[in-house]
C-alpha cells in the first residue's frame, strides 16, 4: 500500500481522543485495592484505519489513545491506586510494537503525530510516577519488542519471565531500517543507564536478549520463572505501593464525558471555542475564564470533580490540541484568545496553591503542566493575542510565555467600552508547570536573566497594562489601536505563507533554549532523527525496509553515509 | 540544476582539507602583534564544484576549509596572538552566509557534511577562546546574513557598524525555508539569550536588524559609527587581549605539510595507515604508536614542532577522519586499531601531564579533544579492535570509548608469538577529552555509575589483560583466538547490511547519552531537524524553495504541518 493512502476504518472522518472503559477494544483496566492492572489485549480488527490488522498485541493510534485515557483516569477516578502492573492478555507475547504495516501505510505526518502522542502517553506514565505517587510495573511475559519494550521502559520496573523463550528486544533497525523512536533509545542510555555499546549490540539483533545477561546488562530489572511470576508480582507491587504517598481511602472524581459539540468550522466546549479559518490556515481557540469563585476548600473540590473549572479547561483545551493535531493538518497558527475575569482565574490559582496537599488538586496541578507541555510540543505556530475583555492570567498567561509571539493592546478598541487589557502573574508562573526541559516557560523567556525573572517574581497578583507588559518583557508587541488589526493580520498571513516545514523545525528549536533532559531529548534529539529516517528512501522508499517487511523481498538501500 | 549532480572544480577527485596561507583564495591572515586580523574576501570564481560564483562572500566548504586552517595556524604558529578580528574585504557585505546555488545543487550528504564541518569549526573559535585565550571579535560591515551571521556568533564580541545599512539577519526561513542551522538558532537563544519571541521575529524577517535595536535583542554587542569604527575596534582588540592568558613573547611552531601518500586503497601518513576495503565498506585506520620517548622538556617539545608524535597523530589522524568523510560515502564501518608500545603512549600522557603549564602542549591538548570530537559527531561505524601488538594506552585508549563496539582478543593469535594485547588508562581518560556533551567518554560509558568510573580510576597505569579489560567495563567483548576471526567478520558483514541512515540515527543517539550543551545541542536539536528539512519538498523539491531560489519564481509549499 502507497505511503499516506489509508483511510480510517468504520468510515470515521475525525480521530477521536476522547474514549472511556466501556468503549476499549484493546485494555483491560482491573482495580484491587491499591493495585490496578492495564491488560494489553488488543483487537486485531480494531485498528483505527482500515487495511491491518493489529496482530500480536501490535498497536496504532487508536490503541494508545485508551491507554492514555487508562492513564489518565487511574489518576483521577481512582486515587487509592499506588501500582499500576501493565501486563499482556495474550499468550507468548507482551507486546510487538507499533504496528508495522499501519506504519508503512502511514503518511508522514501520521508517522510523526503518532509517535509524539506516544511519547507523550509514556512521559505521562513516568510524570505519574515521579509526581503522582503512582508507580508502574511492566510484567513481561512472551515477546516484547520495540514499541512494545519502549512501553516497559517507561515503567519503574520491568520483570520478565524467565521461560526460555520470553525476551525484551529493540529490532527496530535490523529489522525495519528505523529507530526505537518512542524513547526507546533514549531511555535505554539515560534512564536505564545500559553501556552504550551494549546498547548497541542489543538495538542491532533482530531476536532480543532474554535470562541473566537481560538482567546484566540492566535491560529488565529482574527475571522471575514461570512457576513464581504471581507470587513475586504480587510481592513487588506491595514493595513499591510502600514507596507512593497517594492516599489510601480518597474517593475519586468521574471524568465525565467532555461537553462538545462540532461544527463545520469549528468545535464548542464548555470553557473553550475553537474557531478554524481554514482558508487563512488559522485556528483560534478562545478559552473562558470562571463564571464563579473557586470552591471554599477542598471538600467542596471534590464535590465539584470534573466540573471544577481549571479541570474542565485543561481536558477541554487538551482535546482541542489534539483534534487540531490530528485531524487538521493544514492550519499553520493556532492563536489563544481569552475572555473572562483575570482576578478569577487568580482566584482559583490561589485555591490550587493553598491546596496543594490535596490529591485533587495535586492532580489537577499536573495535569496542567502536561497540557501545556502538549502545547509547547505542538506543530503549530502559536500566537496569543491579549485584547480587552481577555484573562491571561496566572495558570493562563502560561499560554503567552508558551507562544512563539504574542501581541497586547495598548488602551481600548474603538467603538468597545471594555476597560485595557492587563496580564497577571501568580506563583504558577514560577514553578509547576515546567516544560520538557525543566525549565520554566518564564525561565526560558529570560533565559540565564535572573535580574528580569526576579523583576516578573516582583510583579505577581498586579494587573499590567500593556506598557508595563511590555517593559517587563511579557510580551512581544503591545500596539494601539490605529496598528493592532493590520499588525496582526500582516503577521498571520505571513506565517501561513512560510513552509510548514521550516517552521516545525525552527519553533522546535527556539522553543527550546537552555538544559535538556531525557523528555526533551526524546522529542529532540531521538524523534528528530526519527522523522528524518521516516524521510529516507531506505526506510520509506518502494524498496525501503519498512516498505518491505513482510513482502519476502529484501529491502534495497541506498549505501552512502551521510 | 538537479540535486546531486555538481563536479568538483578544476577537474579535482578528491576533497582536500589540507591548505596553508599561501594557497588561500579566500581569506587573508595579517598579525600585528597580540591581534590577528581575519579578512574574508572570497574568489567568486574560486568554488569548491562547478556551477556557481561565490558571490557576496558567501562560502562552500573550500572557503571553511581554508577558515579552520588559519584558525588552526593562529592556535599553534602564532601562540602571542591574543585577539582575532574577524573583518569583510568587502564593501557592504560582511557575508552572506552559504551559496544558496551551491546548496540546492548539493547531494544531501554533501549538504550534511558541509553544515557539520562549518559547525566544527565555528565550535573551534569559541573553543579557541574558552580555552586557549584566543579571542574573537566579529566587526560587521555591510550586511551580514544567515551562515555569514553564524559565524559572527561564534565570535566572543560582535561589532556592528552603524551607517544605516549595515544589518545582520537569519533569512534562511523567509527566503529559503531551511533552518539558520550552523548553529544560528541555537546560538541565538543559548548563547546570545536573545528573547525566543524576539528570535522568532528576528529569524522570520528576510531584511534583518540595525541599529539600537539590534543592541536591545542582544544581537550585536554594540553598534558603532562608521567614523569611529577603526578606533573602537582597536580599544576592543585592547580590551580583549587583557581577558587572554596566552603568552606574550612565544614562538610558534610550523605546521609543515602533511606526510601523506594516497594509493588506490588507502593513505599512508607518516603515524598511522587508512586502508579502505571498499568491497566490503570498511575503512581500517592503524595507528602507529611514538619510536621515541617524549622530549625531555618543553624546550625539547617545542623544538620538535611538527614533528612531536601525539601532534603528528593528531593531524593526521584528523585529515584521515575528514577525507573519509567527504570522499568515501560508502564505507560503513571505521575499524581502529593501533601498533606499538603502549608503555610509550603512557609515557607521552605523562608528559603532556607535565608540561600544561606550557602552552604548546595546551594547544595539543586541546587539539586532541577536538579530533575526537571529530570521530564521536563522524556517522560511521566505530570499531576498535584491540589485538595483540597494540598500544591502546591512555589518549589512545579513547579510540576505544568512542567506538560503538570494541573486540578484545584473549591470550595470543595462533601462529603469532606476539605477547597478548592490554588495554591501559591515564589521567588523559579521566578530564581532557571531554565529548560535546560536556561528559569524557569513560563518563558516558558508566553513566551516572560511579562505582565503575572510580574503579577504573583505580587502574589507571596499569596493563589490562582482555579478562581485566573486560571485567573493568572497559571493552565489549573479549574473544580467544577460536572465535575471534569470526566474530569480527560477522559483525562487519552485518554492520555494512544496515540501512546506512539508520545507523546514523541510531549512533547519533547512544552514543550521545546523558547532558547536552550547547554544542551538543547544535549536533542534535538543531542539526537533526536541518537534515529533516533538507529532505522536504518544501525545501528541495522541485518546486522548493531552495531549488526556485533566484529564479523568479515562488516557491510551491504543501501546506500540511507534520
Amino acid at each position: 500500500m502507497a505511503e499516506g493512502s489509508r483511510k480510517l476504518a468504520h468510515g470515521a472522518r475525525r480521530i477521536d481522543f476522547a474514549t472511556d472503559p466501556s468503549r476499549y477494544r484493546h485494555w483491560k483496566l482491573a482495580v484491587d485495592g491499591a493495585v490496578a492492572t492495564l491488560t494489553m489485549d488488543v483487537d486485531e480488527k480494531g485498528g483505527l484505519y482500515e487495511g491491518y490488522d493489529l496482530k500480536l498485541n501490535s498497536y496504532d493510534l487508536g490503541v494508545d489513545i485508551e491507554l492514555a485515557d487508562a492513564m489518565q483516569r487511574l489518576r483521577f477516578e481512582h486515587p487509592g491506586v499506588k501500582v499500576v502492573l501493565l501486563r499482556s492478555g495474550k499468550p507468548r507475547v507482551f507486546c510487538a510494537g507499533a504496528n508495522i504495516r499501519m506504519l508503512a501505510g502511514a503518511a508522514h505526518a501520521d508517522k510523526v503525530n503518532f509517535c509524539k502522542f506516544t511519547n507523550e502517553t509514556r512521559n505521562g506514565i513516568e510524570d505519574s510516577s515521579e509526581f503522582s505517587g503512582q508507580k508502574t510495573i511492566a510484567v513481561v511475559t512472551g515477546s516484547c519488542a520495540g514499541g512494545g519494550y519502549e512501553l516497559a521502559l517507561a515503567a519503574d520496573h520491568i520483570m520478565l519471565v524467565d521461560d526460555g523463550s520470553s525476551t525484551v528486544a529493540l529490532p527496530e533497525l535490523p529489522l525495519l531500517a528505523v529507530l526505537p523512536g518512542t524513547g526507546g533509545l533514549t531511555r535505554v542510555t539515560d534512564k536505564r543507564k545500559v553501556r552504550r555499546d551494549h546498547a548497541d549490540v542489543f538495538c542491532t539483533i533482530e531476536e532480543g536478549i532474554k535470562g541473566k545477561r537481560a538482567v546484566e546488562w540492566r535491560l529488565v530489572d529482574e527475571i522471575v520463572p514461570n512457576t513464581r511470576l504471581e507470587d513475586v508480582v504480587r510481592q513487588r507491587a506491595a514493595e513499591f505501593a510502600k514507596k507512593s504517598d497517594r492516599p489510601a481511602d480518597a474517593q475519586g472524581i468521574s471524568l465525565t464525558p467532555l461537553k462538545r459539540a462540532f461544527t463545520d468550522n469549528g468545535i464548542a466546549y464548555s470553557t473553550l471555542a475553537v474557531d478554524y479559518n481554514r482558508a487563512g490556515r488559522i485556528a483560534t481557540i478562545t478559552l473562558r475564564g470562571p463564571e464563579t469563585p473557586p470552591p471554599a476548600d477542598a471538600k467542596a473540590l471534590l464535590a465539584q470533580g470534573a466540573g471544577f473549572w481549571p479541570l474542565r479547561l485543561a481536558r477541554e483545551l487538551d482535546d482541542a490540541i489534539l483534534d487540531l493535531r490530528t485531524n487538521e493538518p493544514e492550519i499553520a497558527v493556532i492563536v489563544f484568545r481569552s475572555a473572562g475575569d483575570p482576578a478569577q482565574v487568580l482566584a482559583y490559582d490561589a485555591f490550587l496553591d493553598a491546596n496543594t496537599a490535596n490529591w485533587l488538586a495535586r492532580e489537577i496541578r499536573l495535569y496542567w503542566k502536561r497540557v501545556l507541555k502538549r502545547v509547547d510540543l505542538t506543530s503549530r505556530s502559536l500566537a496569543t493575542i491579549v485584547a480587552p475583555g481577555s484573562c491571561f492570567a496566572g495558570t493562563l498567561a502560561e499560554l503567552i510565555f508558551a507562544a512563539d509571539r504574542s501581541y497586547m493592546l495598548i488602551g481600548q478598541l474603538g467603538g468597545s467600552n471594555l476597560p485595557p487589557a492587563t496580564i497577571a502573574l501568580s506563583n504558577a508562573n514560577f514553578g509547576p508547570y515546567p516544560m520538557s526541559n525543566g525549565i520554566t516557560r518564564l525561565q526560558s523567556r529570560f533565559l540565564d536573566d535572573k535580574e528580569s525573572l526576579d523583576r516578573a517574581r516582583g510583579k505577581i497578583g498586579e494587573f499590567l497594562d500593556a506598557a508595563a507588559a511590555e517593559e517587563a518583557g511579557l510580551v512581544t508587541f503591545a500596539f494601539d489601536d490605529i496598528d493592532w488589526d493590520d499588525e496582526i493580520r500582516i503577521f498571520l498571513e505571513e506565517r501561513a505563507s512560510f513552509s510548514p516545514d521550516g517552521l516545525t523545525g525552527m519553533e522546535a528549536n527556539l522553543r527550546f533554549g537552555g538544559p535538556e533532559t531525557m523528555e526533551s531529548k526524546i522529542f529532540a534529539r531521538l524523534t528528530a532523527w526519527q522523522n528524518w529516517i521516516f524521510q529516507r528512501p531506505n526506510a520509506v522508499g518502494e524498496e525501503g525496509a519498512l516498505r518491505r517487511y513482510g513482502s519476502g523481498q529484501k529491502p534495497a538501500f541506498d549505501m552512502k553515509r551521510v
